[in-house]
């Protein structure tokens, strides 16, 4: 009996545009001598142009994306999260199901396309507070989240929350916030009907962008019609305006406008991802440092592509020009990824990667677009069916066309609906920013939790029996209030308002009470503190 | 200028097959001379039979639920919480929205359709680890959980989480736990050829109930022919076996049979919500008594129907008979109601309820069924279709009976998707059992929290050089550990071990470390114990 031979393993980690196209012409060209592994934390591939399309309930989330192993039926697919890669030893170190144990992987040529991660420290409260655009949980979030506020705007009482609940604002002017904002207007315009409450006129939506045009990507003629179709249908455009923090109920721009708002989408602040950061490769522009044959510079047998990779295309005059983060770019990169690698291994040389972009499109919603296609320029309905089309021919595999065509076509002739799905998944402990003024709780109110001061001061005031400020307190970093009123089960007395621009730690009640009632030594902590510090109630 | 006479109001609180009926019929009825409205804690209807199928894949979860508004058009619809009733003042207590301020709502008269709630206190490790099937979360979230044992099932390398991840448990043989495992061996089925290394015969299925027959609201005959048909298909039926208790990896049933599985469904134990205890109105049996024409005894102008009342039927004989909770009863009973309020209203005498069931039907998934209307059996694909057929009818709203037809026609002909939505959803601090023997974690796994023992105990072996046990210690009740570990931020260094069964409360890293973070007392409270107590490492 002969020895069977070892095949060879390519590892592919991520399952975005580029880590499917680089598997699928991995397979095509080498799928009989290697075997092929895609390791992704998601078991799906996302069709990100489609996102706004499920954010506004056009298309069912589990409609717009297919799974990895469908589209992928001839690799391994591996459900799994890779947390660093030793490349001397060529292992890739991942977690993975229920056992928390740290496994490796051995590859023997490794293709990274994890792509970059929002980063939104810069902007103070926006981690806390805003909404992204990111993955399909995501659109998913967004959607409920409008829902929620029509539902509220539609009851309360409160003109300042109904104000607040109504205000959208979405950050970035490039294709995914303008067609995010776009479809986000769209599926108000739809729904609003059904709240009687809620008048046209009572929905505001803000559209911030930092340069002086939308679309920058696009010609200045199309980025004015972009602009002109949207402020038509009641979007304010903020041009030239930076964002500068976030709090639970405003958004502040950096020359000091400030709009009330429970809703702030970002669709800006890319950067690397810690895992990328945390390898033994060049990084340049928080990406992933290639050559023209897509090989990662200084390891070897390592390759990126996709947003994660600094892809080089040529010299234009003395600037160096990159390959712009595209879909079409990353099918294209991927195609030349699998070429290379079996080159390769055939002892041939890799070629480099050489593409020209063939146009660029836009969604706006409401049966408009924008789209330049080999330099001509299309608007309106053509433009946004254009979209449609060149799109549906975009998303891979037969079935999710089929069905992304279907909630097409339904979402014409029949109402958008407006389920909303409660998630249930704040988490126990939230950081929470509040701008001065805003006032974290009134009296009379169900106590959301356990609060400690991280930054900022805020006072807290109980009315005396006559109405007039009683007993009043100032909190300052470190300061906690909240547990004796949660232990008494009953609202609160007193209202707590922020007197500087502050954050604050909220442990949410439910899970603060548990842990409470389970670990004794922080009971006593507890019981003691408000014994010596003689902690008055809220 | 005339006055305006005030119109009455009718408050229906609860938007299930009662509410929505009986808001319905009110507004057919009454719509012109009163205000309806209804209050729900979610904003949609659902359709508690296809519940299954969403859970399965076979219907989207947005498609198998109407939204209230587009239902009852009419209506003023609440998205709130309603915390209780001031019966003498004729208000309901609520809470809505963001501002989390009580608020109160006057009634001339109120209708509760709360139905029941899932009480599994009486089985221990119920409540912390079985999966319910009451609402669209529920259906959607077992949906995610599946795919997710199934994807790690196809990647372990450990042969006993392989089995506890394909071993899946359904408690209760009723309509819902029958259909529930029926479509959960159909979606197994249709899915598992995408799971190279997942054989058939490696999927274990177990459908428990404790009386002789499953569907005992059917005839025997039929009960027999459910059984035969799922077995055929795989599933163990255990019949006249009681659940006893189930742990994070395993179910145990009072007579000490145990099964390992990851996936415990129950179907059973319904109880009245905190809401229906806390009112001024007499209970039985967990429900609140009404006479005969719907009106809760004791109180006036509350009226209550569905599963949340105690409905008389008629005398049989020396026993009293009640109305079934089933969706039959609920939509004639919001008819009675209807009728009856308007009779009040307008000084007449209200009529008893009065009402003889149609019939009874059940999918058994895999094109087959059991159905008996007027008194006639059916079985197999005729009685499947027949099913289809009457709950098309049944559900409410065109654009519903539309995408569920569709729904089912597209799973005729497609791949069934197994895009696995990452919930996010698990709670900072969560309470969970473990059984005797069962490991909490390994050494060098990364540790998911901080764990404080609430009953039982565990040991913690920490292995020596040679890998013999170095350094023992048992927790008990109020102990605690992974303090350090999770400061480290390294694995685990030891095994910890259930003794015997057992409870932990866990606070996962994140949340602990947030925490921890920010409120400097619980930090040096930490510090301390480690110092005095010589905590050891994990």
């Amino acid at each position: 009996m002969a020895t069977p031979v070892k095949r060879p393993k390519i590892v592919v980690v991520g399952g975005g545009f580029a880590g499917l196209f680089s598997a699928k012409q991995l397979l095509k060209r080498l799928g009989e001598h290697a075997d092929i592994e895609i390791i992704s934390d998601i078991n799906y591939f996302v069709f990100q142009p489609l996102l706004p399309e499920v954010a506004a309930g056009t298309i069912n989330s589990q409609d717009a994306v297919s799974p990895l192993r469908s589209l992928l039926p001839h690799a391994m697919v591996r459900l799994a999260t890779v947390v660093g890669v030793d490349t001397d030893r060529r292992e890739v170190k991942l977690i993975q199901g229920q056992k928390r144990k740290l496994q490796s992987l051995a590859y023997d040529e490794l293709v990274l396309t994890t792509g970059q991660e929002t980063r939104l420290s810069m902007f103070t409260g926006f981690d806390h507070h805003s909404l992204t655009m990111k993955n399909l949980s995501d659109a998913y979030h967004l959607r409920n989240h409008v829902i929620q506020c029509l539902e509220m705007a539609d009851v309360t009482r409160f003109p300042e929350i109904k104000k607040r609940a109504l205000t959208f604002v979405v950050a970035g002017g490039g294709f995914s916030g303008v067609e995010t904002m776009g479809e986000l207007v769209e599926m108000i315009h739809r729904v609003r009907h059904q709240y009687p409450h809620i008048g046209a006129e009572e929905v505001r939506t803000v559209l911030i962008q930092r340069g002086d045009r939308l679309l920058p990507e696009m010609s200045p003629q199309l980025s004015e019609y972009a602009r002109k179709d949207l402020e038509k249908r009641g979007v304010e455009v903020w041009l030239n305006t930076s964002i500068h923090s976030a709090s639970r109920y405003s958004v502040c721009m950096a020359d000091g406008r400030k709009i009330p708002t429970n809703t702030i989408v970002t669709t800006i602040g890319n950067g690397p991802s810690g895992f990328i950061q945390s390898l033994p490769v060049q990084l340049c522009r928080g990406k992933i440092q290639v050559d023209r044959c897509l090989r990662a510079v200084g390891v070897k047998h390592v390759w990126a592509l996709g947003d994660a990779a600094l892809v080089p295309l040529h010299n234009d005059g003395e600037k160096e020009c990159y390959a712009p983060p595209t879909a079409q770019f990353a099918s294209k990169e991927g195609q030349v990824l699998a070429e290379n690698i079996r080159a390769v291994m055939e002892g041939r040389e890799p070629r480099p990667f050489v593409y020209t972009a063939k146009g660029t499109l836009a969604s706006l919603g409401g049966y408009s677009g924008v789209a330049e296609i080999y330099g001509f320029k299309f608007t309106g309905i053509f433009a946004w069916l254009l979209w449609r089309f060149i799109y549906i021919g975009m998303l891979p595999g037969f079935p999710a066309k089929l069905r992304v065509s279907l909630n097409w076509l339904f979402d014409y002739f029949m109402p958008r609906t407006i389920v909303y799905m409660n998630e249930n998944n704040r988490p126990a402990t939230q950081l929470l920013n509040y701008a001065t003024g805003e006032i974290v709780h009134e009296v009379n109110e169900v106590l959301e939790g356990f609060y400690v001061v991280i930054s900022g001061r805020f006072e807290r005031t109980i009315p005396g029996k006559d109405g007039e400020p009683d007993r009043v307190r100032i909190f300052n970093c470190g300061d906690s209030w909240g547990e004796r009123c949660l232990a008494d089960h009953r609202l609160t007395i007193g209202q707590v308002k922020a007197l500087e621009d502050g954050e604050v730690l909220l442990f949410r009640a439910d899970d603060f009470e548990r842990f409470r009632g389970a670990f004794s030594p922080f009971d006593k902590l507890l019981t003691r503190r408000e014994k010596t510090t003689g902690a008055i109630e809220i």
